[in-house]
Parts: structure tokens; C-alpha cells; sequence
């Protein structure tokens, strides 16, 4: 079995390397695929190393899996291709997320959408879109979803590693060049995640509005997102409110999250911190209350690897299944 | 004209002395008051010095105000002798906030209650309900109000000097003594403000619960808010949906959040962020979006200086009602 990698010497393209090999994905070759200003560096993986090469036609010919992560418009340039050359297509990026014929998948809310694939390309949804999805599987399976408000806190490796970059810069006193930020991070959150529509909705928000609806197959549930990058390094965050179909208890709500694959459920003495979801697969949630005023309302605080669960681990699932046929 | 400050030396009790002399209120004696830890050390104000006490007896007499930020357990035992000794008591703490016998002002929407102060004390709202307010007010005024939610990216001076001297510490690579946070700041968020009750809910997030309510004169709006800390120095952020009665245009919202004194709203072009407000006496507003899917539904983005309007300018624009008479 032949796997490509699209984007591998950027931050997710290194995190899906090392978790293919966490979870003993099995491998006869690596395609390490990027830029221009990478080829002929190196990708070493599972004790092999192979050189980094543009991608140009042909080259996953051969290939069972292309994993993409190298930006919308490389996807769209490079998935059809890979397709026809005969790899089932992992898309990390936005390009493909919302068209029909390609199912946008979480794993542990529907894989079954994985086999219906007729571009053969299935998409990986937003980052922070994964973790909250996951925590509204939960209440949706146990009390049915109304409509959801969520306000995020991103970390900056959400923004690639020049996101990484800026904030470690900053906090060395020095300033960043090439900030993918629009003002600088340390000290600082920032209102804005990708571009601004006409009504004033930013591109992120719109993301995590529609991924969540088709991830859940709820085309008109409304969900409605403020997105902010916060001075963190790895880790998303994000505090939801959940309006449900029938009330639910705290314990009623507690055991409905702790019973969702893919969820860890924190007590009250620990808090979910960005920090605790780092290098984990699995998504965790904390800070369950039940509205004082609106007893069909829940408020949850979720927390996530942004280059894990929210993008590489989540990729590798999918790889998984379709490798399992 | 004397005014006492209890916690003179606290950062807000810094910043009262600052926009006392900002705003040009005359005063011909300060009587700083701290605990025994700063006796003895002395108070600058417009040229003049003055050593600073722990208070005692009969240290009020003769002030006209006594402005209080030393504490709820402090402003308890203080309060009702401050105000037997003829001073009115505008006090920061959480102490009386809730008593009915005690206005809860924001001069921008409430100051008519000032002069109903029975028991001498007038409150000081919590930082962050104080910017929020400011913005329920105006969308109020507009298209009345049906709901709150509220997520808060809070900085760390809110947590006092200990907090700033916390996460300077942990920046600069050192562990924080002392730091008021239960887990490093730095490079984290962390969605706890304030003790927890047993349905899960913080302090911080009933205090704007609770006092939104109290000055809006709205006792039974559901309010519901997620508190979280940021590593930011000074300035404290709100994402906050809000249901009204009526729905408004993206437009009517911004007209209604431009006319609000207190308030200044910002261009899409220019995301408000904490360092825009720090230093600023008015709470900037942007973000302002009409939900997508619920017509009545608008969210927000509301920004303050926590130390200034959140606390100390707040505190001296009502001793300016007071003085006025």
C-alpha cells in the first residue's frame, strides 16, 4: 500500500506522519508531497525516508490513500487528479467540505457516509467544527438539537505553522514577520478568523455553521459562531450553547457526553485547559450546566488538539475506514 | 471635599486616584486607606502626597465619599461604618451589589437610582457585566430584550496585581507565586472565574446574571454566560447573542449601539480589541452580526477596559453624580 501525503512538511501534514505511525497504519510507501520550496528535504517515517517531491500528474498513480492538506486551492487543482489516478482522496481543506457529492465525515458520527463517495474525495471537516460536532452528537442522540450558539477559542497552529511562528515571535519580544494575523497575538485576542462576508459573518463562522448542519445532517438547524484566535500555541476551545428538543438533567447531559465515542467527559475539578487536549485523539468537554432560566438549554465547554482530532487523527479515521473497505 | 479610597494601592484603587485627577474631581484631602501590608506608604495626587493608613474608627468622618476596592470581606465590615460616619460608600466588592437596599449603577442606564441609597452604599457592578450592560442597554432602548448569552475572554488584571505579576512571571519563563489562577496562564485559557456552586455555575457567572438583571430592571431575563480567562493583560472581551423583542437590521443594531453614551461602536474594519480599550472610559462595540437563521437574534462583540469603565472610571462617574447632587 501506497500512501500520499499532499502538504506533508506543514504542521498537520507532520501530525498526520506520526499518527498514521501511532496507529500502526500499515504502509509499503509514503508519497510526501509540497511545495516547491520543500522538495528534495526529507520525510522519515517508521524508520524509512522518502524525498519530498512537488506533486506533478502521475505521481499518485499507484496510491490506495491521498491525505491533502496543503490549502483549498492546491485541493482543488490537485484531488480530481487523484482521484482519476486512482487514490481515494482525504481532503483536509475547506474546497470540497460543502458539495454534495462529497461526504464530510466525523467518524464516530458518520462513517456510513464514508463508501458514498462518487468524486472519491471525502472532506475533513474544520477543526473546530470536528470538536463541537462531536459534543452536539452526544445531545442530539439523548435530547434532539434546537439550535446552537458557540464561541471559539483558536490557537494560533490553527493558522499553520507562521501562526506558530507570529505568537513565538512576539513572546521573544521580537516582531513577527509574516504574521498570518491582522494584530499582534501575545497580550491579545482577535475577532477574526478568515474573511468577512457582506453581513459581517467571517469565513470560519460560515464554516462551522454549514460543516456542522451536513456533518449532523440537520440542513436547517441553526447554528451561529463568534470565532476568536486566542495566544495559545495547540488546542482549540470552544463554550456552547445548546438548545435541545426535550430537557435534559445535568446527569442525564453528563451521561450522554461520557457515553459518545470519540468524548471524554472532565469532572468539575478539572476543567478542560487547551493544554490537556494536546496530543490527544479525543475531543474533551467540560463546564455541563443547564441553563438557570431555559431548561431545554445546555451550556458546554469542549476542548480539542486542533492538529489531531480536529485535522490529522480525524484524516487517519477516515483512512482507517476506507482501508477496511 | 475629602474622599477616602479604601485599596488605594490595588490596581484599581491606582486607577480610581488616576481618573479621579483625569476628569479634574476636586478634592482637597485623599485619605488612602490599604491593609496593614501597604501602611505607611505613601499616595501622589495633583502635586500633593498623602501617607497611606489601614482604616480605623472614625476615619471616615468628615469624607464626603468613601470609594471602596479592597474586597467583598473588607467592604462588608467597612461599608456600614463608613457611611455611619457620613461618607457615601460607592463600593467595588460584590458585598452589596444583590441587597435591595443598595443601587447597582451604571450612570449610562441607571443613574437616576443613585439618590435611593438607604443605607448609604451605592454598588459598583462586576468588571465585565458593566461593558455588557452597556450594550443590552442600547439594543434594549432599540427592540427590547428576550435573551442573553454571554462567553467572556477575561484579563488577567481582573484578577488584580497578582494576576498581572502572574502571567509576567510565566512569560518571562519563571513559575508565578502567588498566581490567583489554578493553572498557568500563559499560552492557555482557562474557563473558571470565581468559586463553583453545585449545578456547576461560577461566581462570575452568576454575578452578570444576577447584576445584568439588577440594572437593566429586567429581574427575570434569562442571562447565561460562560466566563473564561485569556492571557491578556488589561481589557476584557465578550462574544454575547442576544434575542430581542423586535428583530432589527444589521443597521437599526449598529444605530442603536452608536447612539449609546458610553459606548462607541467600531467599523468592520477595525475588530475592537482589548488593547483598543485599555485607557479608553468607553466600551467599544463591533462584530455586529444578525443571525443567520433567527431573525430577532443579534451578536456582538463588546470590549472594555476592566480596571477603567469596568471599575475605577465606572466608580468616579458615579461619586461625580453624588457630588452634583
Amino acid at each position: 500500500m501506497r500512501i500520499a501525503i499532499l502538504g506533508a512538511t506543514g504542521a498537520v501534514g507532520q501530525t498526520i506522519l506520526r499518527v498514521l505511525e501511532e496507529r500502526g497504519v500499515e504502509a509499503d510507501e509514503i508519497v510526501p508531497l509540497a511545495s516547491e520550496r520543500s522538495r528534495g528535504s526529507r520525510i522519515d517515517w517508521r524508520g524509512r525516508s522518502w524525498e519530498v517531491r512537488a506533486p506533478e500528474p502521475g505521481v499518485f498513480r499507484g496510491c490506495t490513500l491521498a491525505l491533502f492538506s496543503a490549502g483549498a486551492s492546491r485541493s482543488r487543482e490537485w484531488a480530481p487528479r487523484a482521484a482519476a489516478e486512482g487514490a481515494v482522496v482525504i481532503d483536509n481543506s475547506s474546497a470540497w467540505r460543502m458539495d454534495p457529492a462529497v461526504p464530510l465525515v466525523v467518524p464516530e458520527i458518520n462513517a456510513h457516509r464514508i463508501p458514498d463517495r462518487p468524486r472519491g474525495i471525502i472532506a475533513n471537516p474544520n477543526c473546530v467544527t470536528i470538536q463541537l460536532a462531536l459534543a452536539l452528537e452526544a445531545i442530539r442522540r439523548a435530547a434532539g438539537l434546537r439550535r446552537v450558539v458557540a464561541s471559539t477559542y483558536q490557537s494560533v497552529s490553527g493558522a499553520g505553522q507562521r501562526g506558530v511562528a507570529a505568537l513565538e515571535a512576539e513572546l521573544a519580544g521580537r516582531p513577527a514577520d509574516q504574521s498570518p494575523f491582522a494584530s499582534p497575538i501575545a497580550g491579545n485576542v482577535i475577532p477574526a478568523i478568515g474573511d468577512r462576508d457582506g453581513e459581517g459573518w467571517s469565513e470560519e463562522e460560515e464554516k462551522i455553521r454549514q460543516e456542522s448542519r451536513k456533518i449532523l445532517g440537520l440542513p436547517s438547524l441553526p447554528v451561529a459562531a463568534t470565532c476568536v484566535r486566542v495566544p495559545v500555541v495547540v488546542g482549540h476551545a470552544v463554550a456552547a450553547t445548546v438548545e435541545t428538543e426535550r430537557p435534559l438533567s445535568r446527569a442525564e447531559a453528563c451521561a450522554a457526553l461520557a457515553a459518545m465515542p470519540g468524548l471524554v467527559l472532565a469532572d468539575d475539578l478539572h476543567d478542560p485547559l487547551p493544554r490537556d487536549a494536546v496530543g490527544a485523539d479525543t475531543v474533551r468537554v467540560g463546564r455541563v450546566r443547564v441553563d438557570r432560566d431555559l431548561p431545554s438549554v445546555l451550556h458546554l465547554w469542549v476542548v480539542g488538539d486542533n492538529l489531531r482530532k480536529g485535522a490529522a487523527t480525524n484524516a487517519v479515521q477516515i483512512a482507517e475506514h476506507v482501508i477496511r473497505g
